[in-house]
């Protein structure tokens, strides 16, 4: 009985471990932190070379071969990691969070116990107006005069949210039913438990400038300060092949071929054929995939062509 | 090439396609309807004759293999069977039915679109009391006076929250913070599509007699209304083994069966030696665990021992 | 900022850490060992006491909790504790093994490698006979006769199978093309990684009678080495409530009682309704769930009421 | 009870009810085919409606929208369409089929009946080299003398493994033993039900050139003759941003802009930055990161700058 593996031994990271427990707060009363975890870099790599068996002679050095693995989306090493956070998030957030399937959760329940008696009040320059292109997003502050009506508002009506709720657990209400009027901005507690593989996907998404900001500043802590001392070297690929990485179409593809081949003609042509550059009165008419292409040429410092 | 496998037909069930589209009512404002599916009865036998291919001779009556197969929880050949529901229902229920994972789910985006204006209310007769011993049940219903202070308390709460809600879009505040502070019971709508063995474990939990008054009242209609016309051989198995079938730990089973053997003695017996009948002053100790057999033993008609 | 959470610290195994990567041996070459893990016994109750909030003093020891959670099947506390094995397992019982999907894997890869050289054989007096009634299972033994004869057919058979394999690769032939007429019998290697929910649902299928013989040795090593170190609370409260519990369907349940209440008139009418009763020219007619009620009666020393 | 929804009808796609139940062959002795499916392009649009509410003024062209959605990755309208499968389909390539998890699955069993009397058989001209540069590949064909030579070896090894099997068989072994030695390359059958999102990521690691031959064969014919007759408007959009895109690394971003911007030395001085122009006596040391990106600038029709 002679395996093909390596020697084994329990993988830990102290820099974690250093953290674990510390509550790091987000939003005015909400929080994350590390309770529980199983794994390291060293974990992607020892099952990666399960799968390499004897033949890991070429991909010898650890980083390479987690950023090899990382950027040929060769997922399953990743999974073999594990962690549990313990979050306190305001249910609205927590809606979009649970999405995230592939997950193990304990939720705080309010049908067993009392709702916790705290909701997410917003600060007079912090309310956000409706995003004009985007239609599931938001751009820009209300000036405080507003502001300050709005969060006063707020205020009352937690207020009034959280009379009713004790209320009516006064008159002996059975708690499944008093809560059904708690306002999604009310604090929950959750365990969450979730593989690397899956919990980069999670990041992928939420860190993301598109997603919500609430959800996204959990996401950027989980992120910056837990994923990155925990699987350092898994965090820095994450970064350079995932979270900064572009996808190009097969158009854009043919587009920057030109343009890098010093023709821009073929590349106007391109885009014309796939009715990217049609006019009417106003000039351009209006086209989401060429505007999606036009951001990523200037976010990576080149000059729209046409 | 001669496969071992029967001819193949697309499965429809015209019972199921007579109410396809057609919306069953649920609480004030819910409602639960069938959008599409995919198999039926025969795609579990067809299933699991792929497994037992030619050597069926012995089960071929579809009937029997159906219940052979719930009965021994071979559940493979239940997940061929796919159903999508378009529900409308309270977040607050919604909370719940989320949790099951094994779903496809597309819900209504109130950070793209306005909230639904609709929330679930109460009418005065049906606010629930608190259980007593079950920390998470209800029991009861408080008096129609305090009924109708507080429906009344919640038809004014909800017009608030929906006037805030609105106040704030009308101020240009982004839907996707607007939102933070809708009450539980506003209404929400999804697609949700579920295999028929995920289905069935989602109806085992949520037609139980523990499970939320609001979430039974859905899985009911959706398994009186909808599975059974759908697959009424596996609804009745489902029936027969699971929702009405009882099981017994280790213990149990050795008292039941010196009850049939006549033997009480040795029945009080064992509960003596597993610490079920432990007295204090007032008599018998509350135990959890025997108050449960207890109750299963009253259930099938039979009398407690002790 | 108060979390209604205890503290929080990593749980550990003392008992699971001393055979930590130590090799169970199964079969003839082939093994399971612990690699790493997350929570014990502990983790369950903290995850199932978020739910419980503060409302946690009636079931505040906490073995009674476990043993309550998983007798009423609360299964996601169980989620929360995560266990990784290095197994090294014939392609044949890999094929059943692989079929649980809630597992992370990495198996060593015989297209990137070579494959390893070693199969699983048989002793002569192992050689099992098919069941006369149980057309997936097996019974009995051939004659040491056969056996020997069988054995050395065997072994000849994999020496020829390896010459193959190897003679393929000497000449130049890829990996993944030779290894095309391995025998299922060839062993391969994987990290395997499950949580305690998913890992006690592995359990209950595989460590049963009806098990295949290998893949029940994998799983009762498991089970009886492995799990009743790391959970030991949680593996008494699984064998009493699930591996040594019995389910009864409604109409068992019914003959039962009839059996309590010493009415075996309405026993014996009760099963005659349901048409378990059936006779013709040989006698009782066979009847797979009426044999399947005798078994438990007989199982827990109860006579057969017909 | 006013939804926001559309009407409600089920969804079908007429070029693929033509093909339903057809089989389309595999290798010597394989097949795959469509036994049955759930919704259509439609269904795709109708899911992401929901999502959007009244809000879809803008995206109200339905092909526009697919695209939309496979662009940026907003996977769960895919996973309302649902396909099942039956396949024939050796054990080896199965064994690689079924990592992906996200699916039903019901197998001809070995346990319960006789195996397939089939095995997969290679022609003369078939048998592949290792490939030199990576591991895992194979590259060319071996010469046609030793082509016939192993073929005939592979007939006369499939001959004695069906022997010994059926010997086997014969002798009163158990089915589930005297399977243990069959060779990999003995077809199977299953039942494989998935739904669209899942086979999407599917396709993309089996149709890839990486993907091992057999598979991609059969990734293939599901690609090309099945899921473009089922969801045409998808599976463009699939080929286009998918299958025929590329991303590029944060590195690779910050080259290609410089060479857009035609200033070579620039892009030099970023390759040289990380490292991948390193010399050593026999020239440039090679570098997989480097390699890759040169070949997707040779895809695309671009010079390598260095």
């Amino acid at each position: 009985m002679e395996s093909k593996f390596e020697n084994i031994e329990k993988k830990t990271s102290s820099e974690l471990d250093e953290i674990l427990g510390k509550p790091f707060k987000v939003l005015n009363d909400g929080f994350v932190r590390v309770v529980d975890y199983m794994g390291n870099d060293e974990s992607i790599v020892q099952a990666a070379r399960v799968s390499y068996g004897k033949g890991t002679k070429k991909l010898n050095e650890d980083k390479n071969l987690i950023r090899y693995l990382l950027r040929h989306r060769h997922t399953t090493p990743f999974e073999m990691c594990e962690i549990k956070f313990h979050v306190r998030v305001p249910m609205d957030t927590w809606r979009q969070w649970i999405r995230h399937r592939m997950a193990s959760v304990n939720e705080y329940s309010t049908r067993y116990s009392i709702a916790i008696d705290s909701m997410q009040s917003t600060e007079p320059n912090l309310w956000r107006g409706q995003a004009k292109w985007n239609k599931q997003g938001s751009e820009g502050y209300l000036s405080e005069d507003f502001g300050l009506k709005l969060s006063k508002e707020e205020a009352e009506f937690h207020k009034f949210a959280r009379e009713i709720y004790e209320n009516r657990i006064e008159l002996g209400i059975a708690r499944e039913q008093a809560r059904k009027d708690l306002p999604l901005s009310t604090y929950t507690e959750a365990y969450w438990k979730i593989d690397l593989h899956n919990l980069f996907h999670f990041l992928e998404l939420r860190m993301d400038k598109h997603a919500q900001f609430e959800i996204r500043e959990y996401a950027t802590i989980i992120g910056n300060e837990i994923v990155k001392r925990w699987v350092p070297i898994a965090w820095e690929a994450f970064n350079d092949y995932v979270v900064n990485s572009k996808t190009f179409s097969k158009f854009e593809l043919d587009i920057i071929a030109a343009l890098i081949n010093n023709d821009k003609e073929k590349a106007i042509k391109i885009a014309s054929e796939i009715r990217w550059l049609e006019y009417n009165e106003n000039g351009l008419k209006s086209n989401i995939e060429r505007t999606e292409f036009e951001s990523k040429l200037i976010n990576i410092g080149v000059n729209i062509p046409w």
